[in-house]
């Protein structure tokens, strides 16, 4: 008899704690993705997660608590921040719209992305996340990292190509842009992104980026 | 007695065609607005038209039919095309974003684009008529019409601009850019789309746009 068998029954279904909170999370990220906000249930995410309904209501405030956490996994926020910071001041248009394609390169990342503003179109509490995660972490730093004059502005106005990438790219996937080589629409969306994040930067042959 | 008095009580729910037909557009419009795509039943739409169940199957094929006829207000594409396409051609951007954001000023309209692009993350209908309308009837039009190369990912890069301005300004609402000045966001986005869809066009001051 192994040690598996070994343990009582009901014990598969007493993880422990850190088991049982990461579980919940693959199983809410799992669900939201194949149903989207409105249509999943914090039952149902317990039911995916072999956890008492209980112990969602003990880990997470409520579903948008979860909904939340859920998305966190594509891109963390701190690590595009780094990596535009880290090269040429004249490239991080090029460096964050390369990040955020490649990204959305995975199917399930498309998905989570296109669940995510579909949200937010909807509901406050995602807005406020998009808002929060993408304008205030991201973009709303590395503006004012370059001393960009109205960096709260300019954030802003990075995210709504990089937003409208999102839909138009994984979201209504209008082609040719939505399956376009990285490379070709970086050469294409990164100058733009420079542009509203930097104040300057000459946009003047096809693909060209510059100050 | 006037006239109206003598008419027989059920005959107020026997509108004229054309009246019934434009009772039905106004009702659906206003209850996808106040509840959304999938929360609009056709029943509930002819409940507010004042009309029978019956005549909405008789006038459109399904839903998604009436939700296409009833978001055609705020703007008409051939209004926009031909608008860009009578001015000077380094001022399309501008114009195209102007236009854009003045139809974006009337609440109504917000919320109206908000739905549709939320729906078009949905639905693939409605991800359809954002590519038909939007992409093909518009920005391939103009992007066609001033020799543009690559005019079909021109028109779905603009586009990209162009949604995510409305989901940042009218749908997240991030600010300052929910509430900035129109001029000022032609300003920064005006250059955007010109560069999206011509393919040309120097970047290189605060609000500065020019070949």
């Amino acid at each position: 008899m192994s040690e598996a068998d070994a343990a009582p029954r009901r014990g598969r279904r007493r993880k422990g704690a850190g088991d049982a909170r990461a579980a919940i999370l693959k199983a809410a990220s799992a669900e939201f993705l194949a149903n989207g906000y409105d249509d999943t249930s914090l039952r149902a995410i317990a039911r995916r997660a072999e956890v008492d309904p209980a112990l969602v209501h003990h880990y997470f405030d409520d579903k948008a608590a979860l909904f939340a956490e859920s998305l966190e996994a594509p891109v963390r926020p701190q690590d595009i921040v780094e990596l535009a910071l880290a090269g040429p001041r004249d490239m991080i248009g090029e460096t964050v719209a390369r990040a955020v394609l490649e990204a959305l390169d995975a199917p399930a990342n498309r998905n989570r992305m296109r669940q995510l503003v579909r949200t937010a179109l909807g509901h406050d509490f995602a807005a406020r996340m998009l808002r929060q995660f993408m304008v205030r972490e991201v973009l709303q730093r590395i503006a004012k990292a370059i001393d960009a004059p109205d960096a709260e502005f300019r954030a802003t106005l990075a995210a709504s190509q990089i937003v409208g990438l999102l839909v138009v790219r994984a979201g209504i996937q209008a082609e040719p842009l939505a399956s376009a080589p990285i490379e070709d629409v970086v050469a294409r969306v990164g100058p733009v992104i420079q542009w509203h994040l930097t104040g300057y930067g000459t946009v003047d042959s096809v693909g060209g980026a510059g100050e």
